[in-house]
């Protein structure tokens, strides 16, 4: 017998050692991970009975107390407890890579990575745990593999906690299957059972499932200054998220979107969960500067990138959100697509999206170099296309009567504008597929690059959520089928954003928030914007549509007495604060054109970016980032404050070396208010260097906008 | 003031009249329409509060006492009382029409009609009521009329009554929203609950709905000896009706399919349900004679018909119900589409679906003048199909590395046969329809023009049924999205016909019963062929795939003990009793080689007609019938009886007069015995005239087949 065994025995021998230590590990085993710079700490360790426990902290303090994982199966023994480690890998990975489109041009993705094999011996069924903890937070997610005793499981309950360290201050939306059209509340973590009721506002499609319950991304805030926001990443064949809370322990259980009959996932393996992320720092800006969302999604997906192009645009929209005009061309009420004939029914009068208006929107975008007309109302069935749970609703392929759509993309094209195609699905998510191959190859074959998508209404068929497997599988199949056509998708109502944008680029922005329009219909808070970044925006860009000059929404419809809550210069400031590859100069060319020195700013803003630093912030307070035009010299700032306005001092020290800018300063008159006065502004022009410092008055409700060029360029 | 009033204002003075006199209706106050020939009468008068109430009788005997109708609506005020009659119309229809294929050349379409419109004054609402009285029965539905106040409204039930005049002998099914494939229950009305539970066997999708809920088809037979058949006719749009069975009153009332959240219909005016159908006779032979079911569906909607061909055909099916061979490819377990390499998995030698096997059913079917064969699991996915609520089961497309499409489609091609496609979506109607485009042009490539589908297992998503509205629309999407291919659809597991291949002949046919399988699965009872005529069949034809020559299923897998619960003569017989115009040899290749004396009969007989004579029948019992070959001299008869075996006693004035036939009589032997003797036949041949007359012996659970040849031809 030979001492030297072969290579691959030895190998083996090997893995029974590792097998035989794993089979020691037991209870109160600690695995421990730190983040590259060391200032991070994760410990994952088997509690009483086998539970998979975690804990993770930032520069010695708690951010997660030691919180339990696991999962309630249907039909099948739980995982959640009676497990042992038989197996522990780690490994760290540190590479830099190019988004497609971003707010910088280089992200390095720096973990260090813990994957522990947990095996339920009762059950013979093995469960991953992978964990990766960067500079700025930590992923985990749980892994399925192949294996004889689990091939297809249902989901009855995710059970992953985040044990909070304490009664925090808390930026949320009630937890709900179909919505995320709330208003944020701020409160403690303590207040959100008092407070639910009110913040549960009417909506088109709502199900808001428990008295504690609030969605992700859900951002923090500690009250010795910790930052800290929770949310998921890559959200792909699974339900999404919300999170439920134990408001006596501060504890957050995972919650997951139901299907019809209560599910909340089929899966087969191998697969695995979404991310679940806690992104955490002393300081706000690098939660917003945070790129571990993005980090934890899969490159992308696609070979040829060069037809997905950051857009600016306007649209034949605010006019009828306002109430000034209609989406739908006749007042015929109950109509059915396949037997009305429009050339017979009596036109209203009232709808906007007809041949010679749709022009003037194209000459506008022309003469200030937006990229493109976004077009709502173009095609028929507007008339009832709400409420009903109406399948055949639209055909996304025929136009109303006054609109030539030939005629129309051919007059864009010849002044270098595009035309961006709008499908409402109202909800009927089959109704959708079933047009989606016929209506995408119109979209070809008139030169069309973009749709803004839209699912007002609750899901057909009815049973199915917003949020569930099924739809997210929906809005997937939806984008992966677009990216076959060439078509950048821009989905509103679906579900938020989960950094996929960065697998599937052509996923150009998303609403899943209370976006301008709310506005028109009653108003957004006036700290919304200086929030929202550090909610909704953490996933992926927001279709906000920014660029309400006319904060009065009576001036275009009397009846409606709304009034957007900020100032104009703060409109501006969303351009840069809001980030997003998709940006809408919102409001009506009418109102541009009295207002064409304020307008110059959203015609000079770029919406890609090489390089961003958020400068000042401080979540429902203030924000203002300073971004670098995408290969070129020009820089762009923005400041967002809430309804108490502040002074804002920054310095430039962003600017590259060596240059000079002329800065044209947009900021608030200093009796603008965003409610009394909105519409006073000053617009000012300085030669700066990064040496530069600033100091920017903000009314309330307001902010400020600076465009920096180059000097002499 | 002129007495002579222009014609228009006449007319609109007559309809004052009109309305004034319709006001002044109420309780009480009858209508009447009678058949053609007088004998069946339907009255409808509102009784006390308004609520609309029928009766109908046939030959002065009642079928239907006084019954009500109407239907519940979901939060709106129910359509089921306090009416008012506020017109009131009748016409007589009297056709003849075409059907594309069919049992008959010619069909007469002769009714009296009434149409009674209802007025709900409480909530100004109107309601129509259509009744059309035929000689073998009668048809009724509700059409809601285009109106202010009813544009959208959810059914939460409909409840038509079917009051019965005694405790009829009842041919009955478990009510369920998922299979029809039980065994039927012969029974007293008043047994039903008791048997429920016995009669609900397990199956792969099933939800039965009530102790005493019933399907239609529901076959019934009066003490005095009336016939009553109760049905739907025109299914679109709706939910499907089964029947819940008050035993204590022996009234029927229609019980809906619902979806998800407990809705039974989401309608928009104007609109209308399907018809409910009651035939009626004191002759058996005339409910199977009937043509009530399809006169009651619309033409058909195609212009070019062409391209719909009755088909006789082969396939590589029964090896694998029986346990002989597989679906599969391998027997890999837990497999995805869209990572399995089937080139690197172990192929398991039992796959029946190869390149070589295929060929020997292609020559086989080419030598027997048969016009296809059907090819099951040639697509991948078939390793774990089935009882995981997977969605990606299929892609309808990619063939197994054995079955080369190009190939067999030239070859059975060259030989003058085609082959037919196989669609089982596993009951994921999404991922069916996202394929069905690519699936559907893949036929269209390679020839095939005809495709068997199955929707084996719960429906995705989960809270949808095989029966509800939302599939009842997607079957008619894949029929008509075929149509638009040139290609021909026969739907296993999908809802029940009812009639609908009148106006969408494409589809050729369908399971939606306990079929020929079901002998390899424990076995159908011996007089299930004297039943299915009666109940499943009345809505359209079915693929039952007789032809089982090898009645012993042990001899293809000897784990399987089933055997075939009929002789082998009366598998003949069903090709002419179990009227489709798609008719399959399902048993396999190899032993038909050994009874090709019998097997003639299966190569000579028709499967479309120009004439069709039920000469004997008695539900349950036994049926024979005769039928004229399409644009052809020959006639075939067939005959099957139950577990008693009878001697049958026919005359054939139904040939043609002046005409010598040769009859080739394929017949039960002496001692045959669906059980102890089924292989025994004998085939004898005789010259005949319509002078002539048959005396013939059926075995127990036997029968025999006719073939009629003109002397001479």
């Amino acid at each position: 017998m030979s001492i030297f065994l072969p290579a691959s025995r030895r190998s083996r021998r090997c893995w029974y050692l590792l097998v035989l230590c794993c089979l020691t590990w037991g209870a109160g085993h600690a695995e421990t991970i730190k983040s590259p710079n060391g200032q991070l700490t994760l410990d994952f360790s088997l509690g009483q009975g086998g539970v998979p426990t975690y804990s993770f902290t930032y520069k010695g303090r708690p951010v997660i107390k030691p919180s339990t994982l696991g999962l309630e199966l249907k039909d099948t023994p739980n995982l959640l407890d009676g497990f042992t480690i038989t197996g522990t890998k780690t490994a760290t990975v540190d590479e830099t890579w190019q988004p497609v489109w971003g707010e910088v041009k280089n992200i390095r993705n720096h973990c260090n990575e813990l994957a522990v094999t947990l095996t339920q011996a009762a059950t013979k069924r093995t469960l991953l745990l992978r964990f990766r903890v960067f500079d700025d937070g930590m992923g985990l997610r749980y892994e399925f593999p192949r294996q004889p005793e689990l091939a297809y499981f249902v989901v009855k309950e995710e059970k992953t906690q985040f044990a909070l360290a304490g009664d925090h201050k808390a930026f949320w939306l009630p937890g709900d299957y179909d919505t995320q059209e709330y208003s944020t509340v701020t409160s403690k973590l303590s207040q959100v059972r008092g407070l639910m009721k009110a913040a549960t506002t009417p909506n088109s499609s709502q199900t808001p499932f428990s008295p504690t319950g609030v969605q992700t991304p859900l951002m923090l805030k500690s009250q010795d200054g910790l930052y800290i926001n929770i949310h998921e990443a890559a959200l792909v064949e699974y339900s999404c998220m919300s999170l439920d809370l134990d408001d006596k322990n501060f504890v957050l259980t995972s919650h997951l979107t139901p299907d019809a009959v209560g599910n909340k996932g089929n899966l087969q393996t191998p697969c695995h969960s979404p991310w679940r992320t806690v992104i955490v720092s002393d300081r706000a800006g690098d939660i917003l500067e945070s790129k571990l969302i993005l980090n934890l999604n899969e490159p992308t997906k696609y070979t040829d990138v060069s037809w997905i192009k950051p857009t600016k645009y306007v649209g034949v929209w605010w006019e009828m959100i306002t109430g000034k005009s209609t989406w739908a061309y006749t007042n015929q009420d109950n109509i059915k697509l396949d037997s009305i004939d429009y050339n017979k029914v009596k036109p209203n009068g009232t709808h906007a999206a007809n041949t010679a208006h749709v022009k003037e929107y194209i000459d506008f975008a022309a003469q200030h170099k937006l990229d493109a007309v976004l077009v709502e109302g173009w095609n028929i069935g507007w008339e009832d296309w709400f409420g009903n749970h109406k399948e055949y609703v639209f055909d996304f392929v025929t136009p109303y009567p006054d609109f030539d759509i030939a005629e129309l993309n051919q007059y864009a094209h010849a002044k270098g504008v595009k035309l961006i195609m709008h499908h409402e699905t109202s909800g009927a998510a089959r109704n959708y597929e079933r047009h989606l191959e016929a209506a995408y190859s119109l979209m070809n074959k008139y030169g069309y690059d973009a749709v803004k998508s839209g699912y007002v209404g609750d899901i057909l068929p009815l049973g199915e959520y917003h949020y569930g497997q099924w739809m997210v599988n929906h809005y997937l199949y939806d984008i992966t089928e677009a990216a076959k056509h060439h078509i950048m998708v821009n989905a509103h109502e679906a579900v938020r954003p989960t950094g996929l944008a960065r697998t599937y680029p052509n996923l150009i922005g998303n609403e899943a928030a209370r976006g301008t329009e709310y506005e028109a219909f009653g108003g957004n808070n006036a700290d919304h914007t200086t929030i929202l970044p550090f909610t909704r925006l953490m996933g992926g860009p927001m279709d906000y549509t920014p660029g309400i000059f006319q904060t009065k929404i009576s001036a275009y419809n009397p009846q409606n007495t709304s009034f957007v809550h900020s100032t104009l210069a703060r409109q501006l400031a969303l351009y840069v604060t809001m980030y997003s590859p998709l940006q809408m100069a919102a409001d009506l060319p009418e109102t541009y054109n009295k207002f064409l020195d304020a307008f110059q700013f959203i015609e000079d803003v770029a919406v890609d970016w090489d390089d961003t630093h958020v400068l000042e912030a401080e979540p429902g307070d203030y924000i203002t980032i300073a971004r670098k035009a995408k290969g070129q010299s020009s820089w762009f700032v923005g400041s967002t404050c809430d309804e108490n306005g502040r002074t804002s001092n920054i310095d430039l020290s962003f600017l590259d070396p060596g240059k000079k800018y002329v800065a044209t300063i947009y900021a608030d008159a200093k009796d603008a208010h965003y409610e009394k006065n909105p519409q006073a502004y000053q617009i000012r022009k300085v030669n700066v260097t990064r040496k530069s410092k600033l100091t920017q008055y903000c009314a309330p409700g307001g902010g400020y906008a600076i465009s920096l060029m180059e000097a002499g360029r």
